[in-house]
């Protein structure tokens, strides 16, 4: 997430109580996950295990909680809960703006495109042209959406990720990442009936050009859609996770968060994604392996008792 | 579900013209299922096998098919058919109020809280401060919300228990068990978008404080789920189902009816959970089973082609 | 999909530009898919595998890709693309037009039904007599509902078949079949909350009489459900498939496309079915069969370190 203009480094180390380490006189341009920072970016680490990447980022300001040596040219800022202070600005820089209205004054919308009855569209949303929302869409604030885009009825985009941090002392133990990040819909997408997209962390969630999704699937924060993928319908797909061009996902199948299904690979009905796929191969069964293997397997089962019959008598 | 004033049982009686056997002095106060009565409730009864669970329950008055002895105290309300008899009762006392507007006058929403646009909030809601309640959410009649609860684009709380009555002779079979139950959703707790929550049949589903769920949570009629809580998306748990604090469901797990998992249990993706699970164990597979039992199987199917060339050869 | 009047096959070979090949006397009725043209109905095919069934088909005009011999009293309407030009009739014939309402003026609605707020109904759609339609449904146009029917929030019908034609050479690879078939509801059906009934390609999407879905079902286009069906929640149904009266489909079992399942078969939860289950049988597992078997399965895969133990020494 960006900010709308630099925010002096100094400003955001006296709003959220934090010792400035480093260089003074930096201007943070906005706030990212580690994974996903650019230069001018704050980024946050509470896990001794975690500090080295995040040092050594593109990230420009690190919130953290010990004092370690500072990179050149950077700043950091310590405090002891460095996720509450990150919450704190999110609420700060993207704060939640309730609605007046079902469609925002704020939205943009471009020409040809037809917002059936019951849609709501948030603030700072952008809508490109030759679009078809069906009824009863939802469009949290800030989401951008291309040009010959189709969302069928009841399909939500921008919920919040599903993200939280256990604090095991307190009465209520999930503390909650608030999320500042978009979900961006490139051109000539098609998102079926009932699917659920949410918003990035601090990034985007991304469904590339042409990929085309049936109904109620579910699309996990910041994960990253290529082009002309075909997503058959109940599928869910957890957090960050990357499913490159071409990919075929048949019905319910689920994919784990954090990995990366290669370009072209095709994964068969109500299979289990546990880790990254190679491009272009079939995989199968939950945990998926190759659907060639996997259908071996199956066959091998089905042998056991002529295996049994043949070592029943063996002491 | 209580009534909102005691009823004669001489009333009840005249109403779906059942025999009065036992005290006819008694005041019923609610209706409830077998293993939710307590003193004052009706309950009813039609197969022989569950007569006496029925006639030992804490039940005052009990609808049944059969003039069985009354216990002491109790009265039985004897009819060919209890199971019409208790629709009979529930659509009189907790009759379909249609809406006359999309935010029922009879609805209860406490200081602080945002309903964003196009919700629809059911007669007699009451939802406590400081929630917020995205787009396109329904909320039907009688549900109650706590403090600081957010819900999600899309999400339905209350609609009906999937419950029927097989009757082979019909021409249309299944036979509707009308719900009069509600559904209470503690302080603290987190709906992602496109779940639906149904009411309980006559009891309540209840979503613990502090519990977090995920998008397209699908929980049945008089589920009970406890504090801290955290399910993933796409997660299926049947009716009366119970699911103690802090246990974690992964993504695409279905939960039977009927069934209790443990404190702290955890249930890997895509499990089907078909029976009780021990509290603290880690559970994955379908039917599920301790996940490092499963592992181990995964890895004995694939040396099934080992085995055979071990003993092919035998006679 | 019928027209609304017939329409001359000169007409029909002039707009979308083909050569007429055959009786140019004709006028066609409809438009239809191989397996469910009527005389009088137009069809396409674009592969030679399928020509043969086309051309033996019911269909009284075939729009193709190659000049073929012209089965007698038939029209052939021959040019480079037939899908193409399938999309340009469905385009004339049956156009979207977009809501100016969130109740069309064309819809007709029976007495006593209840249409709660926030409910989309599109152009042209039935409903019968008491019905309850819940809040935030969406009901695109052209369906048909009939008497006594429940549809619970949040549940959508009449959304596009998911059904594309791969074009590998361009850039946006996935060119859409436009739908123009239809979804319809039969008496005595309930739908649960969120679900997602498509309409059909060219034919109908049916829901038998008396059938009752829970929560979050999908079903596919062009599928056909029979009579007193129960389907548990969260169970997809892909396009084309037939579903006879009497099955019973528990929680999350996923339904390939184009296959039968026998009256009477019972599905268990979880379980993946491939193709055709015969009628009266329970089946498991994915991909399923039946149940006892794929019990025994799961036992013999218990003991094959039992086996390992007998065989270890063997060289």
């Amino acid at each position: 997430m960006k900010f709308e203009a630099p925010v002096a480094v100094t400003e955001i180390a006296a709003y959220i109580g934090a010792e400035l380490v480093g260089n003074s006189q930096l201007m943070a341009t906005g706030i990212n996950e580690i994974h996903k920072v650019t230069p001018g970016d704050i980024s946050f680490v509470d896990f001794e295990k975690y500090y080295n990447a995040s040092l050594q980022s593109a990230a420009t300001i690190i919130i953290i909680n010990k004092k370690v040596d500072c990179p050149e040219g950077k700043a950091l800022l310590v405090l002891d809960d460095p996720f509450s202070a990150y919450v704190k600005l999110v609420k700060r820089f993207r704060p939640f703006e309730p609605a007046t209205k079902a469609i925002s004054d704020s939205a943009v919308i471009g020409e040809g495109t037809v917002i059936q009855p019951n849609v709501f569209i948030g603030n700072h949303v952008r809508i490109g042209s030759n679009c078809v929302i069906h009824p009863n869409v939802t469009i949290y604030d800030h989401c951008i959406i291309g040009n010959n885009v189709v969302i069928h009825a009841g399909t939500v985009l921008g919920a919040d990720a599903f993200y939280f941090k256990k604090r095991a002392e307190r009465e209520v133990m999930y503390d909650k990442l608030l999320s500042c990040g978009r979900v961006i819909i490139e051109d000539d997408v098609e998102l079926g009936a009932g699917c659920t997209i949410d918003k990035g962390v601090s990034g985007d969630t991304i469904i590339g050009r042409g990929t085309k999704l049936d109904n109620m699937i579910h699309v996990g924060h910041g994960t990253v859609i290529g082009k002309n993928v075909l997503i058959a319908a109940q599928v869910g797909i957890a957090g960050k996770a990357h499913i490159e061009d071409n990919v075929i996902l048949w019905g319910q199948v689920g994919v784990n968060k954090d990995l990366t299904i290669g370009k072209g690979a095709v994964v068969l009905a109500q299979s289990g994604v546990p880790g990254n796929l190679e491009a272009g191969k079939v995989y199968f069964g939950t945990p998926s392996e190759e659907a060639r293997n996997r259908k071996k397997e199956i066959t091998w089962i089905k042998r056991i008792p002529e295996i049994w019959e043949k070592v029943k008598d063996l002491k």
